[in-house]
């Protein structure tokens, strides 16, 4: 096999490809407030934070599967883009685009590693796994993060309001009740408290 | 030590710490040819291109390590800033920069996860292990990817010469013989044969 070079360069084209992760935009600013996060940049974040916080995960996790499925969980947005986790109208869209993104991407990889990535991929859009719950809870964590961090920039601008931070965040405990908590009480509540973050719930 | 609070808070401030590697530019031009690449876009995309390319290493490689090798290879930059690799006087300073450097960054977190962190960095730069190997070839093929696919653009700019591109690249097959030979044919003699790379060689 190693002396296949058609192999070879279909996996360095693919390698090439992944280039345009960089240019997709988030709606997340970066620590100093001025610039939005890319997906490349969101997703290599992640995987040290895996590195760094795998202990915490509610179950034991493969943190090799963990760290592979944080690095690609966002490649189909090459060609799906990203769709915004507050835009209600993106999100009824969004599975069906990705899934013809991923029928796109991961065809033009050896049958082999298309299989592993498109795999990748699946278990955690299905979110059944240790390794997927952990996987999505940092995805949760670390925009929270930053968004504590600028002070909540991002939510003033947008005007939103805690029940739909909620919302969005409904399953983030399933991968680490203990990461939740700590986003609760360091990234969400300050950001009630100074207002910059709207209280529109029952006890609010 | 889940229920350590402090442990959990020192985590989570080097995590947001680390968003600065955001902010570190390289001087490799993106596939695009418009923008240049930041050390945490690279550091994502030779994570990807461990989990493809790792069959044609040499020797038989711990993924786990090798991701999570050049995940933080170049975290110490946060504070010694990247020394270009065609820099002669920056790269005669590089190694005491980046020690001092690594000095004040990972003590940062508790002290296991620092000597994690800090033997994984000490492991890249000594260049002895297969892991190491196989990421410093990847260190190098990358940016080789992306030169090609600007045609060269950065090579044209600093009016790059071959000796100067083989003597950054004399350890690239240490790591993959089959990598650095297709970096050769693929990357390299295309841009001698367009000039877009000076070949001053002998041979030249």
């Amino acid at each position: 096999m190693k002396d296949n070079t058609d192999r070879l360069e279909q996996i360095v084209d693919f390698c090439r490809l992944t280039d345009k992760e960089k240019f997709i935009r988030r709606r997340t600013y970066l620590t100093d407030g001025q610039r939005l996060e890319n997906d490349a940049e969101h997703a290599w974040h992640l995987a040290v934070m895996a590195l760094l916080l795998c202990e915490y995960a509610n179950e034991e996790v493969d943190l090799l599967k963990v760290v592979s499925m944080v690095l690609i969980h966002d490649l189909v947005e090459i060609y799906a883009g990203d769709t915004f986790a507050y835009d209600k109208e993106g999100i009824k869209t969004q599975k069906a685009r990705e899934e013809a993104a991923a029928d796109r991407l991961f065809p033009r990889l050896p049958e082999d590693l298309a299989e592993k990535f498109r795999g990748l991929w699946e278990e955690f859009e299905a979110d059944e796994t240790p390794e997927a719950h952990f996987a999505h809870t940092l995805d949760n964590f670390q925009p929270l993060m930053l968004q504590a961090a600028t002070d909540g920039k991002a939510w003033q601008e947008g005007h939103r309001k805690l029940s739909e931070v909620l919302h969005r965040n409904r399953r983030t405990s399933a991968g680490s009740e203990i990461l939740w908590a700590y986003a609760e009480k360091h990234f969400i509540e300050p950001q009630l408290r100074n207002g910059h973050l709207e209280d529109d719930t029952v006890n609010g």
